[in-house]
């Protein structure tokens, strides 16, 4: 190898590692994107970070607060820092990380992803260039384009990512005769994980009505992060005094994290409120069929998991009811999986 | 290892080799079981052998034949036999396989699975005894079985092993709206390869009306044995006239291999009938869902073959038309695997 692809090799690396910084916040970070930092010098780490929650530091002052905590302040001049995603230049609800970078005296920022909003891309990057830093950018895109695929779908269609949850069986049930549940534990533990990376769970109000969930993270795969609030609940109903007042997402500890909308005529604008009002970047839908049929003849489903419990049922009634899709969702599987006696596919959903 | 480890590690090994042998006999025999013999002495192979089509020489006398064909006639004295399964003792279509074996100067039977006919059971063992033979049953008995499973089924409970094989989509359609075709290509070929180990299909006259399938084996994705015949076609209707005279499995080159039965009132007893008349084993279900179900109810599906195609399509009609089944059936999976785009589940069917 030479010098020009030891770097890049080592540029590779260091991403990797801001990437997975990056996916402790995925989950409790919206409406802001879930980021990893770490600051470089002559192969130690001086500091690292990653963004926790809306309103507290982002990464890069994270990492560099880490780096000053851990007595590296005086080796920051000259330093490299590798961030998933281009650094804001803007006020929001913290300074820009432009300026804290600039101040701190770090010569090479290499960064992953660009910033999708088209007022901000490529702003910092000239900035930084302007300063006299080296910047490079585009290592490891796939892998934080990846982590912040949510959010770039979020910001450039001002709408949240729909992840559409189903269990069933394996003649496509979604009940059984003799019990409410479809999966197997295990199964219902890797729902939760997908309900701590969400920010709303939304259902109708049938499901309200029959099953009573508590749409809540209870029993994930990983721990619960300190700073994830329970989800919001939306439930769509076409007559709100047809759900009982006594179910548990009206009468629990979150009950002020309900939200229920009736009669909603129009899908994409329900998604744009919940994303501009309530800043909800991902939206997992743990609906019945004939919800699930609306968000996907309206194309809205982003990634799909399908936990396939081995039985069969036979309870009468197709997936999707209504017949044939106007046109058919292909699911581009991602991952597969078996979760106890269960086996889950996950993907991205293709519309043709 | 002691000497006792060591004769039995080998005794494994040589069985395994016996198993793999039976195997290329898989799907030719009925109503033979598929057996596989390998003749040992002093660590070679003095010749091996493996039953092919009933009517022909048993495995144990193939692999004799094959020893003296190599010129190793002299050195059968004080060999051993490794065979999958019990020898025969009585006379069939061929002598027993026990005589051929004491007339050689065999020393020593190893044998894995026992005759299921409780007529047989152990008879060929006591002969073998009483003639001085050194007997080892058992040896690597779980997969002599499952190399045996259709058969021992089918001898025990006198009717064929049932596979059902099903193609559908995440939605649990088993059909599209603008294809016929449900499954990838790849996925088609792994069908193509249920047919070839299998003895007869069976459908309902509602496929033939509307499908028109051959129902035959053209592209499994193992070669075709030259001893392989074209499975039976077994359509099952109310109305033999409702079934167009021009359809392929009446007019192709396999035409006398296509039964007609109609108003069938009993399963059991066709299967019976199948399996006593026509040596029918193995039974694979290609039927829409009515059909599927009628064997399910009476628990006549013992293994399970399911194509997921990774499509949501809406078409409307459950897989197992006609409400919850009285008990569910539980697929035990053994085999997940990936086949072009879409995914294969494989199993036994227990019934709860």
């Amino acid at each position: 190898m030479n010098i020009a692809e030891e770097r890049e090799a080592e540029d590779k690396r260091w991403m990797q590692r801001a990437v997975s910084l990056g996916y402790r916040g995925w989950g409790t970070t919206s409406p802001n994107p879930p980021v990893g930092a770490v600051i470089v010098k002559g192969g130690c780490v001086l500091g690292e970070g990653f963004h926790e929650r809306a309103g507290e530091p982002h990464a890069e002052r994270r990492a560099l607060a880490d780096a000053r905590a851990r007595g590296h302040a005086s080796e920051l001049r000259g330093a490299t820092i590798y961030v998933t995603l281009e650094p804001c230049s803007s006020y929001g609800r913290t300074p820009p990380c432009t300026d804290a970078i600039l101040e701190s005296g770090i010569a090479r920022v290499v960064y992953g992803a660009q910033d999708p909003d088209p007022r901000h891309q490529g702003r910092a990057d000239g900035l930084l260039r302007a300063a006299g830093i080296d910047v490079s950018a585009g290592v490891e895109q796939g892998a934080c384009k990846q982590l912040l695929r949510p959010w770039i779908y979020a910001t450039l269609h001002r709408r949240p990512w729909v992840l559409a949850k189903v269990a069933c069986t394996l003649d496509g049930s979604m009940a059984r005769k003799y019990t409410r549940w479809v999966s197997s534990p295990e199964a219902l533990a890797y729902a939760h994980e997908c309900r701590l990376r969400s920010d709303a769970i939304l259902v109708g109000g049938q499901t309200v009505r029959s099953d009573d969930p508590s749409l809540t993270i209870r029993q994930p795969l990983s721990a619960i992060p300190e700073k994830k609030r329970q989800p919001w609940r939306i439930v769509l109903t076409r007559d709100p005094h047809s759900l009982p007042p006594t179910a548990k997402v009206f009468t629990d500890a979150y009950a002020e994290r309900t939200l229920v909308y009736s009669n909603v005529a129009n899908l994409p604008d329900l998604l744009a409120e919940l994303y501009s009002q309530y800043g909800i970047i991902t939206l997992m839908l743990e609906c019945g069929g004939h919800l699930l049929r609306s968000f996907l003849e309206e194309h809205l489903v982003n990634e799909w998991v399908q936990d396939i419990a081995p039985i069969l049922a036979g309870n009468g009634q197709p997936m999707l009811p209504g017949g044939y899709l106007p046109g058919e969702a292909h699911l581009e599987i991602s991952e597969m999986q078996q979760c106890g006696v269960d086996r889950i596919l996950r993907g991205m959903i293709r519309y043709s």
